[in-house]
């Protein structure tokens, strides 16, 4: 499915989708339908249709197992810290342990002991606690403001909510989440990890069957899992309310929970929203994205070391190129944008036949539509001044820079997100040391420059600075390999540097971000006062239109924030083809070629005659998630859990602006496969024995 | 500008564009609108508006000197044979005659004799001599029919009538144009050459200063022009009617005519099929393109030899990649697509304001919305299976295989393109000679069979049947290093054989190819019954209606044939930003900063000293012309040459489908400037006193 993650979070949120409302304006959301939150989960309906018995406590005991991580979602299935995700939401964290000797990306890593799982650099993992209504505190400090203030003055009420609930405690996040387009305003509060090692995971050939040809399919023949555990004062968490693992898959029809974090959905921008993202922000996205893959690509050809660099950056880029492929996908549909209008010109009508809310919101509906234009003309300059390149040393840079350049205010003066205590834990999380490949950086650094340098053209006056009498790859060889921002002792230096100092370091990469970040942040504040101040703004006068005209019992679109969705296991029909909503084991040795990325795992070819090939690998049920929600725990109305989610079907990716009960899917690696493998394949019985199987 | 070229033609022809009418339809064209047909050009009107006096000798003289190349336009400017063009329409040939050891792509191509001037494989030239109104012809033969039965009789009807034009004389070219989207059809004759010799060429710098970032933009300073000249009987033909040289540029508000082939326009397709181009046929373009895009780029980097063999591959890519993003911007405008919905709905009110014509024409813009359905179902299909990969050997192999599927027919039951008159024609394309990069043609077949098992799913009966248990980059070096299809004397041979020869022959990539021709056919089938039949039938039942509301005093959309377009020297202003319409050799100088693509070539670095920097060097205007016009001769009101249009400026490039008089402008390289380079910076004192001047 997706690193979606904050990569995926951080970049919708680039194409301006603000936050949004909900699906089926008209009619309380369809059977199937919505990412609730804990606070709000339809138990009756759930109860009556499915005839089970969950209540507040089963919604206690599930919240306290669910995990979130950097960009996915987990579980809690051990009482020692033990944690069940996807392999791709460790696969990062696999690279990073590797090297050119050692590919455990490649060969799986399977540490003997528990003295050999190994942490995994930057990786933390947060439980939610509480959840505490803030929408009066958060929408009062808006008042009177406009554009950029009004942006600025809401983040600023935001952070110190954060800050009254978490003060400086690394043990816990305080989050201030919007929900509903700004409806409502929730504090989140989790205790936090950020010791988490990594306990297990399978070949890469394994989990990634298929490869991106499958990826977004079904039928499917992945066990995209692995397992980390949660570590603190060098010793395992212990967690006594963890998820019992039932190794024995559901049956055709059997209810089905998923607990996790659904990163964005967009299920009430605007028509004129979702024109913009289909005529400007995902069609860049698609090209860039494009011809990024394929310079990856094709540098991947050039090597073993080049090939195993470059497996994880090739990954995200064609998960995320699918993602958007499948969003335009709806965007096109000219049935789907129909059923759009159709939702905007019934909430109008109400609006409009109701004079006194009428007068309380205005048309915000043409307040967006004159946001467009301005995000017509910003979106090139904004993306890529503001946004950058997918460079880590880039980012490390900009992040120093700002930091030095904002610390040098008094503290009332600075932008949110950089009190003192902010800039301690950015050091925290620079101190993180994760291997670099100079070549993928300088591919990141010239693409991004060239890409910048023929979207603004050459004579553009910040296209003029950022480059110089310089190409493209000249700037990005320099920069790359006269920086020392790969070593985690150096960025410590240089975060406490003042930008006097950073400008007189000799460091290439931070000379040359301190060089244009006044530009950057000009455009930024250009976009806060054009777009997406006026489109926060417009967003919360269109969800007191919906509260007003649909009533609230309705689920907010996802914020990468906790939810749970319920549905049963159930294939599809599509165009006359039925698909079955099981593979089995016994199916990834039919479907294997030997070719890749239909080749299957060495060790699974090895145990071809232990492995019980009838089991359940993978199954789809009709659970409502988007990406952010790979690794959530899949479970059963006993509230166990049965699989871990990590993938959509194809018709899912629409599912970010409509969710449809007849097409779209998650796709879930069973227990019973990660049992099966753990036994039979990679011979684990030290973890069956914690998962309580023998 | 563009190679757009037949690649163009063919490629926008595979966009599902079919043909076009007109760009304003309830007004007569704007000034300086319209690509005129010599039959049909408002004498009247320029000699008003301008003050000149041009007259019907006038044009057929320079239609006399107007040749046609494969793709681009081009003027005769000598008596023994002499053509001016671009440099970007010779720059194949040129590479084709480099290798390893002789790099005239970089270094120039300037034979110090004429005998040293080499044959361009491949290369043809035409000049117009007749045109022929044959519209009862061909529409009498579609009469009746429908679906690919229609196609099929239209097309079998226009190819009776170029046989009967022109015989099987290889000197002769007789094609059938539709004109105002089947409206007209008229038969065009031209006088063709085989022979075409490569003259001069400058450095690759020279002429493409400034490289894709430059590309459709102004100020530009790029001599971008080049020399041919046509032989026979191994002679230079006598050419008295070619251009005077005028080594003078013009002057700001001259009048400018330029005589040229614009590729194909879309000015009245209807909204359905502007929106199908924006929804889909455009995106999933410009998505290969950028990826193929990256794709050959990084490949490249890799070292001397690869970088010069992809020198022209990468420009041909991203200039067509910049016109269809320059079209997609046009598409996604809201202004713009105002105007045409507000157009189409003047044209059917008035249609529905006459009962007879509406009895007549019926309602073809409701069966363009049908066609659209299908289109979005087919499109994917056909592009993938039919069209095929960018790979020279496997467009061989497709060529030989379906001449001899069609051969083995009785000659009445074959399909249109396959007499034996053209299968011999085919016999003479196929015996030139050009060089071929294995690795570039492994990069297209991997690349094209990895797109296609991605937009079909490994799960699509074809997909199976393409890929059998192989991947994408092994069928790419079976095929490519299996077969011997780059030796021009095996094409030979392989066209002589049947089907059952092809088979047992054993050449990797003709046996890859006939196992897959069948599924290719089927789908080009079922395009042409549910695609472009319908949409042909529909658009000259638009036509019918136009002429019947409009008149027929109208240029027809662009179809690669001859045409005169007339306008004036003028900048232009956006955003506030005035653009001067010149600029001066001495401006080169300034802008070279050393580093690719804005390094100035060595030659003229070397002749800094020498040469005259008040010289025009670039020059806009405000014709109308579109890809396909690349080398066309700009004339002044004496009908002498000025300058080779090589470019439009970005804004230009909507011009596919609307002209805008403030924004639109042609780019063309000053005789002027190419004047001054052959005497101060190439020293060719043979061509400038071939040319008449001293």
């Amino acid at each position: 499915m997706s690193l979606p993650s904050l990569r995926l979070t951080a970049s919708l949120a680039a194409l301006g989708a603000a936050t949004a409302v909900l699906s089926a304006p008209a009619a309380p959301a369809k059977a199937e339908e919505g990412m609730w939150t804990f606070d709000n989960f339809p138990i009756a309906t759930v109860n009556q249709t499915y005839g089970v018995n969950i209540d507040q406590a089963w919604l206690d005991r599930v919240r306290e197992a669910a995990v979130r991580l950097q960009g996915c979602s987990a579980s809690l299935v051990s009482g020692e810290g033990l944690i069940l995700t996807n392999h791709h939401c460790v696969v990062g964290c696999v690279q990073d342990l590797s090297d050119a000797q050692h590919d455990y990306v490649k060969n799986g890593w399977m540490p003997a002991t528990r003295e050999d799982e190994k942490k995994c650099p930057g990786q933390t993992a947060e439980i939610l606690t509480d959840i505490t209504d803030v929408t009066e505190r958060v929408q009062g400090a808006g008042q009177g403001l406009e554009g950029a203030a009004f942006v600025q003055a809401r983040n600023a009420e935001a952070e110190k909510i954060q800050k009254e609930g978490c003060g400086d405690d690394p043990k816990w996040t305080c989050q201030v989440i919007s929900l509903y387009r700004g409806g409502q305003y929730k504090l989140y509060k989790f205790r936090k990890y950020d010791d988490v090692r990594l306990v297990f995971a399978p070949e890469f050939q394994a989990a990634f069957f298929g490869g991106d040809p499958d990826n977004f399919n079904f039928p499917r023949y992945a066990l995209d899992s692995g397992f980390l555990r949660i570590y603190e004062d060098g010793k395992p968490v212990a967690t006594p309310n963890h998820l019992t693992w039932n190794p024995n898959a559901p049956k055709e029809g059997d209810v089905t929970f998923v607990a996790g974090n659904p990163g964005t959905t967009q299920r009430l921008l605007t028509v004129a929203q979702l024109e913009a993202l289909r005529d400007q922000q995902l069609p860049i996205s698609l090209i860039q994205f494009s011809e990024l893959r394929g310079r990856l690509l094709e540098y991947s050809t050039t090597g073993d070391e080049a090939k195993r660099v470059a497996v994880d950056p090739i990954f995200g880029l064609e998960n995320s190129f699918k993602v958007y492929y499948g969003q335009q996908g709806a965007l096109t549909d000219p049935a789907f944008m129909a059923r759009k209008r159709q939702e905007e010109a019934d909430l109008r009508q109400r609006v409009a036949a109701d004079p006194e809310l009428a007068a309380r919101i205005g048309d915000p509906w043409a307040d967006l539509e004159r946001v467009a234009q301005a995000q017509r003309d910003l979106y090139l300059p904004y993306r890529q001044l503001e946004s950058g390149p997918r460079s880590q040393l880039y980012s490390y840079a900009k992040a120093i820079v700002r930091a030095a350049k904002e610390r040098a205010k008094p503290v009332a003066e600075r932008r949110p997100g950089y009190t003192d205590a902010d800039i301690a834990a950015l050091g925290r999380r620079l101190a993180q040391n994760a291997p670099i490949s100079n070549d993928i950086e300088e591919i990141y650094m010239a693409f991004w420059l060239s890409k910048t340098r023929e979207y603004l053209t050459v004579d553009n006056p910040q296209v003029k600075a950022l480059l110089g009498k310089d190409s493209p790859e000249q700037i990005a060889q320099r920069t790359v390999s006269g920086t020392r921002l790969a070593d985690p002792a150096f960025r410590a230096q240089a975060l406490a540097m003042t930008p006097e100092q950073l400008a007189a370091s000799g460091d290439a990469m931070i000379q040359f971000v301190l060089a244009n970040d006044d530009a950057a942040q000009a455009i930024r504040t250009q976009w806060e006062s054009a777009v997406s101040g006026p489109t926060s703004r417009a967003g919360e006068k269109i969800a007191q239109a919906r509260f007003a005209a649909y009533g609230t019992n309705l689920y907010p679109d996802a914020t990468f924030s906790l939810r749970l969705s319920y549905g049963s296991v159930k294939g599809w029909t599509y165009q006359g083809v039925t698909v079955e909503p099981f593979t089995y084991i016994g199916g990834l040795y039919e479907r294997n070629t030997g070719a890749e990325p239909f080749n299957a795992a060495e060790d699974w070819l090895a145990a071809e005659d232990k492995v019980n090939k009838q089991t359940v690998y993978d199954f789809v049920s009709t659970n409502d998630i988007i990406g952010g929600n790979s690794g959530s725990p899949v479970i059963n109305a006993k509230g166990e859990v049965i699989g871990a989610a990590f993938d959509g079907n194809i018709h899912s990716l629409g599912g970010s602006f409509g969710y449809d009960g007849n097409l779209n899917r998650t796709v879930t690696v069973s227990t019973a496969a990660i049992t099966e493998a753990l036994r039979n394949v990679y011979h684990q019985p030290r973890l069956l024995e914690e998962l309580g199987v023998e």
